[in-house]
């Protein structure tokens, strides 16, 4: 099947990226280990270039392109992580990035979009359809599209990070750990899956989820494809999708333990702690897996790697996290 | 003289630190460089386990004490990033910690250092004598201080900081660039200096400190020792000696180049960037050298290298910081 990530494109991401992301480390804190009661690891994806581990695939995915279909440019539908991480990578790669944006997006983000070198485009909502402008563009320009998680170049690079996260836990000597995942359509998840699968068989990746959008833990615990009733209305908004993707569902369905949930109190906790205790910033999506780590009753082993996948927080938000530890 | 840091001293704490300590990297992001007209590399040190660089050189001092002296303990004075790195330390060397506060310190900050398996004793500022009660303890128990910079195997473990920083700076190929250090009694600042003298000649550091406080700046301009007039009434506390240490100064007056100082205001603000730009949680005293690479006027290379120092700041006083974003 010519459109399924596989271990070596994972490889061959890791060769790409090398020099241009960040090579993240696994950070820990005696605090979170006393009070999860197991061993904490971090893999700390805020810290990567613009703010989320999005980076890696959308260069990834620019990288793979031959050099005339990456001089026309790309173009991308975000108002979030992915927005930024293409945009920084078009730019590192010299070439031109377009994204649409529904007008109602926080303006900041709009602003670091555009100040990343991208040509944003403005859409109503209510009165305009994504869909026909974007293929209007694509087609006009000649564009090519990076799809936030349903493209194999995409899963490699975000499955780099499976990669790394194996090679620390094995020079440390982990032989038995649940590595939760922050999961919204499972680009991330299903690459590190991947890369666990290769070169840390002995440790399993878990989709985490905010409760009541966890369409992955769904369709895990039944075998097939469920949707979410509703696709806003949680501050972990990032990581929100309709469903599992097309290319991500096979691999999860194929590598990954049972989901896990959490709330939206549990994930302004986690900030608070990543705050106190790790001195990084996360964003509440991105902050999911370590809520799970830190509340879940399911997780059984003694040591539980997670990843913070991105730290883009508005001021607001991140001062209600604050407030969780008066 | 025995009692003077060396070069070789610094390169033997860094094989014993090896695998105890974090290898903090060098992060960066295009908003900043915008922001400053220059490229800025960050030292995350507010990465480095307890928080801050301080962690370096206790474990420095304590892994360079025969088995019998570390085995009776050690005792050190601080309310601050001290003694959480002497308790961490000494924890991790099995040994005992005894740490003299004020009474008067955050609740916040004695329980840190307790968790992290120190022995606190508190004291009374108003009442009783500090440096008596230390006597006192050390004699009883036959315990080791570790002075927070004036110590040659202290300075040593914080000069790690600069053989790291000198390392990556020459493997980018930066030839020219100020190495802006967030400066107290000049431990880390004078282990910088000697570790960029001897392996990146072409850096140069420079101690930064709060507006008023500028005991390092005045003494390098004038060539002698000179005093704070107060030691308190700064949120930049962590940083605030009365003057430069009596084994720090000769090496600062021989190596750094002319000191900087920033305002209150200024590393609010830094605060306030680093928490945007880098996803990173920095103290007051902690983004001083940020806070001189965005606002200084007195810079001129195109590369400037800044120390995060320190992350250990209370929920309050963040959210002052993130207010400066409003």
């Amino acid at each position: 099947m010519s459109d399924a990530c596989t271990i070596h494109m994972i490889r061959t991401a890791a060769r790409r990226i090398a020099g241009h992301a960040r090579r993240t480390p696994l950070l820990s804190s005696p605090f979170l280990d006393d009070l999860a009661g197991r061993r904490i690891l971090v893999k700390p994806e805020c810290l990567q270039h613009t703010g989320s581990f999005k980076f890696r695939g959308a260069f990834n995915a620019l990288a793979a392109m031959d050099d005339a279909t990456r001089a026309r440019g790309v173009i991308a539908f975000s108002s979030g992580n992915h927005a930024q991480g293409v945009a920084y990578a078009a730019k590192l790669h010299d070439t031109s990035a377009v994204i649409i944006m529904p007008s109602d997006a926080p303006q900041l983000k709009i602003d670091n979009t555009r100040a990343l070198g991208a040509d944003v485009i403005l859409y109503d909502r209510d009165t305009e359809d994504r869909d026909a402008i974007g293929a209007r563009l694509s087609t006009d320009r000649n564009l090519t599209l990076i799809k936030p998680f349903d493209d194999p170049n995409v899963i490699a690079g975000q499955g780099t990070t499976g990669l790394e996260i194996a090679e620390d836990a094995n020079a440390l000597g982990i032989e038995n750990a649940d590595v939760l995942v922050c999961c919204g359509g499972g680009g991330l998840t299903s690459g590190i899956a991947l890369a666990l699968a290769a070169d840390a068989p002995t440790l399993r990746a878990r989709p985490v989820e905010p409760a009541g959008f966890d369409d992955v833990a769904r369709s895990l615990a039944t075998g097939a494809i469920q949707r979410n009733n509703a696709t806003s209305g949680n501050i972990c908004d990032a990581i929100i999708t309709p469903q599992p993707g097309d290319l991500t569902w096979p691999i999860l369905h194929r590598l990954c333990g049972p989901g896990l949930s959490v709330t939206e109190d549990q994930c302004l906790s986690a900030m608070a702690q990543a705050f106190l205790r790790l001195k990084l910033v996360a964003e509440p999506g991105g902050a999911a897996a370590l809520a799970a780590a830190l509340h879940s009753d399911d997780i059984e082993t003694d040591t539980v790697i997670v990843t913070i996948s991105g730290g883009n927080v508005d001021p607001a938000m991140f001062a209600r996290a604050l407030d969780t530890l008066r």
